[in-house]
Order: structure tokens, then sequence, then C-alpha cells
């Protein structure tokens, strides 16, 4: 690999996986301060800081857990390909539990102040995210944790689940965003324009989970950190196709 | 290259190309009939019908045409690698201005509404976003149309300038999203949730804009669609380069 892969963009490695952890926790924090302190804290009671809590659950399962899922092929590249692919799938089965919860939240607190459902582009935008990540999730399990299609369509839907992974990240920051600005509109929008402390904040949290994002797309897609072939880990199958059929095999 | 690009995802191309300039040209016809029908028509003239200019420029320059202006080195990748190239860098200027059009509009109709400028989530990427396409554009003009830089540099710029130009894109149309929303609240925030047309319209751009990132993420980064190296086209330095340190070189 070491031909293939320059050693400055190599060396850059470990510091941009930890800027994106300092960002990604730094986001998380600041949503949970923006809520907790601006927004009068947590509960689940129908109220509107059961409401508080669908932000900080978005941010923290549906951006920094999912992104992490798909960082772990990164981080872990030189590890056993079986308990990657297992770490990926709990990071993964977590950050589903914790958009649910932060779902039932939002539906939870609205049910119970009588604001209407899924009108706003935040709510069709949000709502997609959940819907296809749960079907990429699902189809994740099936073609590669318990395996029931061929290798053949396992190794044609590889790079299809590793685009869709991606742009369903690029999809809950957006949908994030759009949650910051409706949050900001709604509570207040009479003073935003006077950068109030609340407003700042919100603002760089946007700003952060952007930075994230971009962090994340680069470190997935940069050629030299994905993970190197085994071809001793790989199914003989698979291995069969790729000497009878010309192809080379992919990595997530 | 045909043992490297299974059929099937080839005659897909054109019907992809083909759906993301309808889904383009559709959500920039969608933003003028939302800002001409539903927001009383444009002017120049600093009032609001001036403002209106600035989500149909930005639609238009910064998300459809800086997407057509990344896809020309999808559609023409069989054609002369220097026409493309002038092609590239000629549809990004028309987008750069149509884009400044569209900034100027927003700040003269806040100066003459008396307005503040620069305080939302919105105006905080939707500015990060243009002056880095500024940067990104000026150093696209220095490294590959005026090449002022090594051939080493050059190669080495490629793949980052490919990416910062992706990213811009999905920049482009998250701040969009963002505006999207902003101008609704502003304007239609007691009627929004009767799924009055105006915010289903709005919605839909919304919809439309997102599906347009989607398609060209795809169509950017499938392998198969990238242009296949020619060697005639290339500088020799660059040959040189290769074929001494063992690196590939790579098209945008």
């Amino acid at each position: 690999m070491d031909e293939t892969a320059p050693r400055p963009a190599r060396s850059v490695f470990p510091w941009l996986v930890g800027a994106s952890q300092v960002v990604g926790l730094a986001a998380v924090v600041l949503t949970g301060v923006w809520m907790g302190h601006f927004q009068g804290g947590f509960a689940w009671d129908g109220s509107a800081r059961e409401f508080n809590l669908h932000p900080l659950c978005m941010v923290l399962g549906l951006v920094f857990l999912q992104g992490d899922a798909i960082l772990v092929y990164r981080v872990f590249r030189n590890e056993a390909k079986r308990n990657v692919k297992m770490l990926h799938g709990i990071i993964h089965l977590l950050a589903l539990i914790i958009s649910i919860i932060g779902f039932v939240a939002v539906f939870d607190s609205h049910r119970a102040a009588k604001i209407p459902d899924m009108y706003s582009l935040h709510s069709w935008c949000g709502m997609a995210t959940l819907v296809l990540f749960c079907i990429q999730w699902v189809m994740g399990l099936m073609f590669f944790l318990f395996p029931v299609a061929s290798s053949w369509l396992r190794a044609s839907y590889l790079p299809i689940h590793g685009f869709c992974g991606l742009m369903l990240l690029v999809m809950a920051i957006g949908s994030s965003l759009l949650g910051i600005t409706e949050k900001l509109l709604f509570s207040i929008m009479s003073t935003y324009s006077l950068f109030t402390p609340e407003g700042v904040l919100a603002n760089v949290l946007g700003l952060l989970l952007l930075l994230f994002g971009v962090l994340l797309c680069y470190l997935t897609t940069r050629e030299e950190y994905r993970r190197p072939p085994n071809p001793e880990e790989e199914s003989l199958s698979i291995h069969f196709k790729t000497l009878t059929e010309g192809g080379s095999p992919t990595t997530p």
C-alpha cells in the first residue's frame, strides 16, 4: 500500500480523526447546553422540555454516532473485518434507538401542545432521513451481517451501501441545520438579529455540524484511508468471481 | 475500460444525467414561481421585490450551474480535455457572476428595509459557501487553466479540488434549504402548518434541491463515470512522475 499512498496524506489521518471527534462531541455538548440552559432543560412529560430531547437525540444519534459508525471502517482498517462489521452494526443500532427516542419526543410533545406535525421542510427532510436510515440498516444487516444475498449481489450492493450511508449522514446534518433555524425563529425571532448568546451558540453549533460532515466525507472518500484488500478474509466465492470475471473486490 | 465498468451501471448514465437536469431545472422554475407569483415578482429598486432575485440567483448560479459545471467532466468524458476544462471554467464564471448578483440583491434590499445582515445560520453558511467558491474558482484558474503551479503540485491538488467542489455544491444546497425555511417562517409562519400552496411548493423545492445534490454526488463519485485516462493528453512531466514514483494519475 505504501506506493499508492503518499506519506503526508497518511500522517494527517490521526489528526483528522481526532478533529472529527472533537468537533462532533462539541456539537453534542453545545446541543445539550442550548436545550439544557437556554431552553429550560429535559423531561419526559409531554412538555416543551420533552421536545428538548429531540435535538439532543438527533445530533447524538443520527449525526455523531452515524458518523462514527461509518468511521470505524477507516480507523480500524487493519483489524479483523468481522469485528469491524459488528462494531459498525452495533453503533448504527445505538444510533437508530437514540434517533427513534428523539422522534418519539418531538411527536409526543407536539401532541401535548397541539402543535401540527410534518408540515415543515425540516420535518420532511428529517422523516425521509430516518426512514431511509432504517431501510439502509436492515439492508446492511441482511446483506453483510447475516448474508442472505449471494456474494455477487453483496459485492454489487457494497458501493451503493457506502454511497447511501454518506448521503444519509449529509441529509441528517442538513436536517439538523434546518431544525436549528426553525427552533431559533420559533423561539427568539425578535432577538436573533441582535447576536444574542443563544443565537450565536446555535449558529456555531450549525457550523460545527457542517465541519463534522466535511471531515467525515473527506476521511471516508480518500483512497489511501480505505481498508486494504485482504484476500484471506474475503469469501472464496467473491474471489472466484474476481478471478473469473476480472472484477476487483472493493472494500467499504 | 469495459472490464472495470459493468454494462448496467453505464447504461443508466444518460438517464441519471437527464434526471439531474429535469430536477435541477424544475428547482429553478419553482424558485421563479415562488418568488414571482407568491412573493410579488422581481425588480431592482431596493424593495422586497429586489430581495426576490436572491433565491432565484442562488438556486440558478450556486446550485444548478455549479452542479452542471462539475457534471461536464462526466458528460463529455470522451471529448478533448482542454475544451472540457474551458467549459468547466466558463460555467463556473457564469455561476459566480449570477451568485454575486444574488448577494448584492439581498444586501441592497436589506439596507433599504433596514433589516440587519449576517446574523442567521443561513447567512453564515451562505457567505462561507460564496467566499470558498471564489477561492476555489481562483485556485482552479491558477492551477489548471493558466498553470502557474508545477505539474507535481497540480496532480496533488486535483483530488482536493474535486472534493472541495462537491462539498461546495452540498453547502450551496444546504444553505438554500436554510434560506427556504427562513423565508417561509418570516413570511407565512401563521399559515405554514395549514399546508398552504406556498408552503408545499417551497417544501417540494427543497426536496428537488436535495435530489439534485444526491444525483450529482452519485454521478461524480462513481468510478465508471470518470474520465478515462488518456496518456496523449497529459503532460510528460506528470507521466514522468508516474513512472518514477509509482503514483497513478487521477482524472477530475
